[in-house]
């Protein structure tokens, strides 16, 4: 068995062997199956995180379709046949399908999620990714319109989606079959990585959307089912498809997750399950990476082949992490919010199958009745709320923020013009963690929140999120949208409270100074920029650091008093450069005291970069060393 | 048969009697039918708009609800039960239900779509309306909120929802559907009002859902099917229902849009359904009356009853209307589409089902296999959009502003990740009309679209919209959004181009001036501020009025040259006062010359009101008389 403190892949060297030598396309896929998830595990494990379950669970699809099933696939020539994952966190099975094909150069499986690598989640500037995936539900429409442009330039090349089955549960998949069949798009293949688990547990489990079938069946699709690891199986059923002349198809291929390691498969005693995202802990790295090497070399003895040479590569090394807190924002918001259902009976929690990154376990464990699972359906959850506090009840509705304040963002409206008490908990907002790709780092959701008549609100670590889940249920009348940043808060910034009492629109200073006062909110750019102010502050330079909690709230006493006397504002943010706190800033201050000192917003001006959270920063201008730069050029 | 320049009504008298004196609910309602139906026609008549087809084909289902099947109605105390309409546009229908059963004052009927009086859509300040619709899909997933609330309460209190056939295609209804029996909420009774025609034709001929009854089986429901007009055969069907203990029910009622007058019963020759939403013409309105009134004679005569005593109302003094131009800004659009198409053959038109109101008919007509219909279901609208442009069209995706900015926010930033060139267009855009309410008064989606690398347009007039969409589709290389008020566009306003050279960034002066800058956008908000500064110059203030197309691009030169002179700037915002024009443009200013002038936004504080244009517009301090005030303390 190979050292356990490397990282094994299985080189281009063996798999171009292979390719070449090994005629019989099945029993070429039957032997790189389990290869392709060597190196999926490789990828997932260098970069630190990835979704390692779907991409086992669907890479023999994948595998199966560019090796074979498909006509010159994602060349955007006539004719040539169109694949793409909807669900796209299985994108390191696409990857290691692309490289092991030679369509993406080898090198890049030791470059998954870092900048300029292989982003998280999909993207179209990485070759033959056909469109951009990440967020949940919009692949079937995406391949109506891929289907009808082709029809208009006079060809019928096959589309070939993959999605989820959790991801079945989002309302757009239904809104767009309908018009498929009605326009007889029978180009559209629809494939289903049926393995019945999704973020946190089984399908059955969250909101169990069976019968599948009947219900494609009945929006005038035809539905056929195969085993998703047999080649043979899938190819048969591939074939069927194709004679089908007037309707779309649907393939529900019967998947496991996490496939080909069993100790991945399966769902834990406490019903969640562990292999979803997140790369393997370093002991169940080598018991998986055997898993796979020896059912390989089974696989290669059984055609009388030499085993496996497997390279390996030292870890990626990681920067230096700051010694972080050991409470995490979210676990302290989790603990809040148990404690908190305690206090008030009428709190209600709802969920969208991101129940433990979003840090609601507790609650959950301790009031089943008042937690609501309502499964990969945002909007679904945000009227469900809104019904909640028609009723008297007050609704805590949380999602990554990305999703939050985007796919329900009318529902969302349509329960404030209610004037209703809800609040609305984003998690994994801002720029960082920054591997998963833009689908995922929120940074529009304060301008996209803007006009919904909520406070919005961040807090700085686990204490602050305490205190403003608190100030949100009891003090505020109206609704609130706690952003929640999912990065480790460092130890300097973690026992740094909003005081005794809470007050709205005020800031706390974190360092004094004279010459400039910065302005920031949430734990990952508020210590680039401490440590930037700090570092400063060594050269003889005195700026003042500020956080603040509130991003579309500011006492006009306030402005006064701490931002007026100041030459110099630079607001900091963790958001794109327009319609943030700065944004939201301005024109108070104009309104407050008819002037404006200067002034100056750094912040997002692009589609945030995929990679590791210090590169991304760096590359974004927003790291401590661009921040020190653009404070001096602006003083 | 009554004098054909007034407008009748039945009154209250009329209707006590009538409950008082026919003890069998049935023959009431029987009786009751038309005459509910000559109140709507009255109050829609009055109002000058409304939806008058589906409050027709809905009135019967609600008024049984009303009469008969439900316990206490949404008296909002344990047990009573709760019913709301998901599509809301058939307020007209349960007013007249309300105020003829006396749970609204009597004399609200003559003061629909008024400031103070009956919102066009649903709104919860009114009594007895359970929750705020007018944008579809939304109510399942309410009323499970609602039945959740209610069963932690300790009650099982039915919830009747009424749909439309067409708001079946929303993504929200499928959404919602699973969770709703997967929960056994067997309270929950949805009622759609099955009329067979959406907003602008047959629901088959936008985008056919049948076969429904399977549709919501397959999601774990239980169908019933009645005849929406016969309320002894949908007391039945309800009977039926309340047997259902573990599962919700569906109760597909069949009913006629425009029941009761057989000319408001048909699509026309041209494929058009004429009476979805506005008032009857000065020449239907006393035809339908007579059917109806016949209908109500025939219906007493044969319980032997006398003949209905009807009241008159003088037509509702409608405010002076300028002399509008003859082009309104969206028929100019469209027509300007149509010559569009000719040139550009990858120009391709998406519609979600208001392809009349968004001028689309030309380009629909000349272009027929380049114009896709999506039904209601604008999240896919946009994910087709995405898919279309990657295969290389161009698309231009309409809607009113409202939904568009809104329901499929996250899928324009999905776009936008793809740098995809593709047009949205936003009518009904701004405070304008204010009839139809909150839910259709687009007044964040400036905000709402800020970070989505959209170019924020609007014109000024019908030239201005040709001018603009032939930018955004040669000039400009990224995406837009095309924002259009559909308001009447005075004279004054209407010759106004933006001169040969398009200049992104720069506004066009109206009026000149020294003493401020106020700067407009759009017809409605800009003809305010035309009178307001022409009647300030009267009075020797002279301040200029410049009209600004771009609402977040501004050119640092025109920052320098027109904006720095001055003073003061205001800007008048058709829009919430944060995250519109003013909330852009700050920032840009401070950044462009380092230095503000003072500064004020003026603009939307709160959800708007409902009610005629000139009345909202004063009531929200944007009319002409109020700027002037404003602008004179502001000087």
């Amino acid at each position: 068995m190979p050292e356990t403190n490397r990282l094994y892949f299985v080189p281009l060297s063996e798999i171009r062997i292979l390719r070449d030598e090994i005629n019989d396309l099945f029993a070429l896929a039957k032997i790189l199956a389990p290869i392709l998830r060597i190196n999926i595990l490789y990828m997932i494990k260098r970069a630190g995180s990835g979704h390692i379950g779907t991409s086992f669970s669907s890479v023999d699809l994948m595998l199966w379709l560019w090796l074979n099933a498909m006509n010159r696939p994602n060349e955007n020539i006539p004719n040539s046949d169109t694949f793409f994952s909807s669900k796209g966190h299985d994108a390191p099975a696409l990857y290691a399908v692309l490289t092991a094909l030679e369509k993406l150069p080898f090198e890049l499986i030791h470059k998954l999620r870092k900048l300029g690598g292989l982003p998280g989640h999909p993207d179209i500037h990485t070759p033959f990714i056909a469109t951009n995936t990440g967020s949940l539900g919009m692949g079937i429409s995406k391949a109506k319109g891929m289907a009808i442009a082709n029809r208009l330039n006079g060809n019928r090349a096959r589309i070939f989606v993959l999605t989820g089955d959790g991801e079945l549960q989002e309302g757009q998949i239904w809104e767009s079959l309908q018009g498929a069949a009605n326009r007889n798009l029978s180009e559209i293949k629809v494939i289903v990585d049926l393995n019945g688990i999704q973020s946190d547990t089984l399908v059955s489990q969250t909101n169990n959307m069976s019968p599948l079938c009947k219900k494609f069946e009945s929006f005038g699709w035809r539905g056929f089912v195969c085993n998703g690891h047999d080649f043979e199986n899938i190819q048969e059923c591939l074939n069927q498809m194709d004679k089908e002349e007037d309707r779309p198809q649907v393939l529900f291929a019967r998947t496991r997750k996490g496939h080909g390691v069993p100790f991945m498969e399966r769902v834990d005693d406490d019903g969640l399950y562990k292999f979803h995202s997140g790369a393997p802990s370093d002991a169940n790295y080598p018991l998986a990476l055997e898993h796979l090497v020896t059912k390989a070399n089974d696989e290669l003895a059984g055609i009388s082949r030499p085993e496996l040479k497997l390279a390996a590569e030292e870890p990626a090394v990681q920067p230096p992490v700051n010694t972080p807190a050991r409470e995490t924002v979210i676990s302290a918001f989790g603990k809040a919010l148990a404690e908190l259902g305690r206090r008030e009976e009428g709190l209600v929690v709802l969920d969208a199958d991101l129940a433990v990154d979003c840090g609601l376990m507790p609650f959950k464990k301790e009031f089943p009745a008042r937690f609501i699972e309502c499964g990969i359906a945002e909007q679904d959850m945000v009227s469900v709320a809104g019904g909640l506090a028609r009723k008297g009840k007050i609704p805590v509705v949380n999602s990554f923020a990305c999703f939050l304040s985007a796919r329900p963002n009318e529902q969302i409206y349509n329960n404030a013009t209610e004037d209703s008490k809800i609040i609305y908990v984003g998690s994994l907002a801002g720029l960082c963690p920054a591997g998963p790709g833009h689908s995922h780092q929120s940074v529009r959701d304060i301008s996209a929140l803007r006009n919904t008549a909520l406070s919005i609100v961040q807090p700085l670590n686990g204490i602050q999120a305490r205190e403003l889940l608190l100030w949100a249920a009891v003090e505020n009348s109206k609704g609130s949208y706690i952003r929640i940043a999912n990065t480790p808060v460092p130890e300097e910034l973690a026992n740094i409270s909003m005081g005794k009492e809470i007050k709205p629109g005020w800031s706390t200073n974190l360092i004094p100074g004279h010459q400039a006062l910065i302005l920031s909110y949430g734990q990952t750019i508020t210590y680039e920029a401490y440590r930037a102010v700090l570092s400063l502050k060594e050269s003889g330079v005195e700026v003042a650091l500020d956080h603040m909690n509130w991003l579309n709230l500011f006492d006009f006493g306030w402005i006064e008093k701490i931002v007026g006397p100041f030459p110099l504002i630079i607001v900091i943010e963790d958001h794109y450069r327009t319609g943030g706190l700065g944004g939201n800033l301005l024109p108070a201050i104009v309104e407050a005291i008819q002037y404006v000192p200067k002034f100056a917003i750094v912040g997002l001006e692009e589609v945030p970069a995929c990679g590791r959270n210090d590169e991304v920063l760096k590359y974004h201008g927003l790291d401590a060393g661009s921040l020190i730069q653009k404070i001096k050029q602006l003083l």
